[in-house]
């Protein structure tokens, strides 16, 4: 390979393609590995990388103007809320518009990634290449490596067990009683596409609950009323206009029979779902509180009661988790916090760009485009970062800010205000 | 059998159970004939009867408190819109409950009505029964004898076609591509159920489009809504308040891309479907006009587009039809139009009522109840009907009203007003 070239990007799901886009436009070299066979990662049903989370019946819960990249809008002729299928040929068509596809090694996953004395980074593929970067950025997605409940709960359940990540389509879960552990946007989707099917029972077993948002408030789409100006408002204040405009779209979910949280709107990711609240009023799927044993088919609850399943789906997320690190470097399994200067800097790692590793409420894409603009700059020298002691002042007060306005779990340490973040970035872009 | 049995009830279905047991309170002994092995009637899945339109995943659209019986509640447990299985257990019970199962021969049909002579009616039934019968109440339902457009659309449609009376499951048209004429309950339910499947496309062909109606508003059910004081409110304004609330619920149903009718809200009945907006902004189901012409598998519309198909269903609904009525008796199929007073009196022939022929907006079991009260009354000579000329002018006055309300067509001239027409069948009993 040439030795012009100074940039590795790992992965070309929604955030290396645009990252490879970007860098391209700046005329910077640079190898881009994709493990599978084409673009698209996470987005791409059956993609054999092996790693895609996407159930044939996904479709994105963020509205298809907010999820395009700035540049390239989607098709006019799309649904509001497409289809996976239809989100992977907007990829395709974007790398193609953007003549970024050549510029992809597919079939080639990254092995390792060490690093040099002198700051460079190795680069390892399971191809056999090995070639030595100034910069490697990292975009092997946050959806792929499964999370379970740590501790595992105690006893031994013997019917079949499944993550979410494993479901694919309802043959594997028909006619089957079915306990779903966790409440997130995979938990309730698995458990309303289950419930449409009409076959063995369907309970959401959740320890706190959450706040179900619909994909629509009076036939806008949920997320196109944050914006900019709702953005600045105090966080009460948002609070307080969501909670009226969700009281007078659906009112209660609790009426449904949904449990609602105890802790207010907005302390945590919310579900979305257009859905659930109507099926619970069907009465076809029901909620138990946490797991408290299992034991055989048997699983008890936290409330005393139990009931007997076939299947347990555990939609209980997953770990951030970059495999090729083998030593020398962190290792954030444990709680995904991962203490990155604008979520994308490693202040100890020079030359290290994570991207999109963020859960906005709204889209990734735009955010993980931004992203890569800011490191394309960084890289051509046009942008500079601040000191080592800036950049970990930043991190500390961005983790107390997260910790104020997040229930603190694992799933949150990710968590980014979309507009706040979005204009932090532009921000650090003007530096 | 013992001849002072003096009325005969055809079917024991919804209505007719309830007419079996409101007559066996009122100690009037009567023989009640039933098609099927089981009662329920249109409510019960694969009824063997061979009359159900029941598909397997039918949910009822009112709530369980709007149309249980007055006096034997839905159980407590049930969820606000049951499942039909648990409208079947419900319809089991009450029958076990007030001890009228043995009061009904099964698997009977009523093969003929005719009229004697002297007023009495004959009926034969296929299992060689032969008895008179002073009084007849027809319970035989009004959603079996499936109606399709008449003239037909013109050339011929080589694919699939079936009527929604055929549709039962998704295996029926998993991965077909699916045209479904008419814009009801059953055609936005069919429509829904396939979208989700994700297999080939979806289009509904609509005249004229409906108002669709959510289950909810506001996490209340949305017939509990309506109540004898709202009912009291002029149409103008209970149209307003309608409106109002369907736009906080769900904005404009244009913006999901289900087209608006032309007439006014509440002119026609509505169609309740919680889902049919989400999947329209899925782009999971399209909108056709009427259609045009039939050309092989290709369908022409009105709009002069045309697209290949490979299933037509016709949710076109269903005629009101007395096959037991051979000669003599009058032949509704084609308008739907029965000139009864309240209802449920033919004034010219005294002794034969009919029950549950009626489409509130609501449910039909509890009219079907007091309608079955007041035929107890009139036969125990309780009440009195007003002579041959007052019920034909009441008839004629509540035609004009009903010309006057809704869109005229096969469809609402059973249509009535839930509140109002309640009241009507009280004051009728106090006669």
């Amino acid at each position: 390979m040439p030795n012009q070239i100074e940039v590795c990007i790992i992965g070309a799901g929604a955030s290396g393609i645009t990252a490879a886009k970007t860098l391209n436009q700046h005329g910077i070299g640079f190898h881009c590995f994709e493990k599978g066979s084409q673009v698209g990662g996470n987005w791409r049903y059956n993609n054999d990388n092996g790693l895609s989370s996407a159930y044939r019946s996904l479709h994105i819960n963020t509205n298809r103007d907010v999820m395009a990249y700035s540049d390239y809008p989607m098709p006019r002729n799309y649904p509001m809320f497409p289809h996976h299928s239809q989100i992977i040929r907007y990829f395709d068509d974007y790398v193609d518009h953007f003549g970024v596809r050549e510029h992809i090694t597919f079939r080639t996953a990254v092995d390792e990634v060490s690093r040099n004395s002198d700051g460079s980074y190795q680069v390892r593929t399971n191809t056999g290449l090995e070639q030595t970067y100034k910069h490697v950025i990292v975009a092997n997605g946050h959806h792929w490596n499964p999370r379970y409940p740590d501790p595992p709960f105690p006893g031994e359940f013997t019917g079949e067990v499944i993550h979410s990540h494993d479901y694919k389509e309802p043959a594997q879960i028909t006619g089957k009683d079915l306990l779903i552990v966790g409440i997130g946007n995979s938990a309730v989707d698995i458990a309303c596409e289950a419930a449409r099917l009409h076959g063995g029972k369907v309970v959401i077993s959740t320890r706190s609950g959450a706040y179900i948002l619909p994909n629509w408030l009076m036939s806008l789409p949920f997320d196109s009323l944050a914006n900019p100006l709702t953005a600045k408002l105090p966080m009460p204040l948002q609070r307080m206009l969501l909670s009226v405009s969700l009281w007078l779209a659906r009112g209660r979910q609790e009426a449904y029979g949904v449990p609602k949280p105890t802790r207010p709107l907005l302390a945590e990711h919310p579900t979305i779902s257009q859905d659930l609240l109507n099926l619970c009023g069907r009465g076809l799927i029901r909620f138990k509180p946490n797991i408290a044993g299992l034991s055989d088919r048997e699983v008890v609850f936290d409330d005393g009661s139990h009931e007997s399943f076939d299947m347990i789906i555990y939609a209980t997320g997953y770990k951030v988790s970059f495999p090729f690190f083998k030593n020398g470097f962190f290792n954030v399994e444990q709680t995904n916090d991962l203490q990155l200067y604008q979520r994308v800097v490693h202040p100890d790692f020079p030359g290290l760009y994570f991207l999109g590793l963020v859960q906005p409420l709204g889209a990734i894409m735009p955010l993980a485009e931004l992203q890569a603009r800011w490191i394309a700059k960084l890289i051509t020298g046009e942008c500079r970062l601040p000191d080592r002691d800036t950049m970990l002042a930043s991190i500390q007060a961005e983790a107390a800010r997260n910790k104020r306005r997040y229930k603190q779990s694992a799933r949150h340490t990710l968590q980014v205000d979309f507009f706040p973040y979005k204009q932090s970035l532009e921000q650090a872009m003007r530096k």
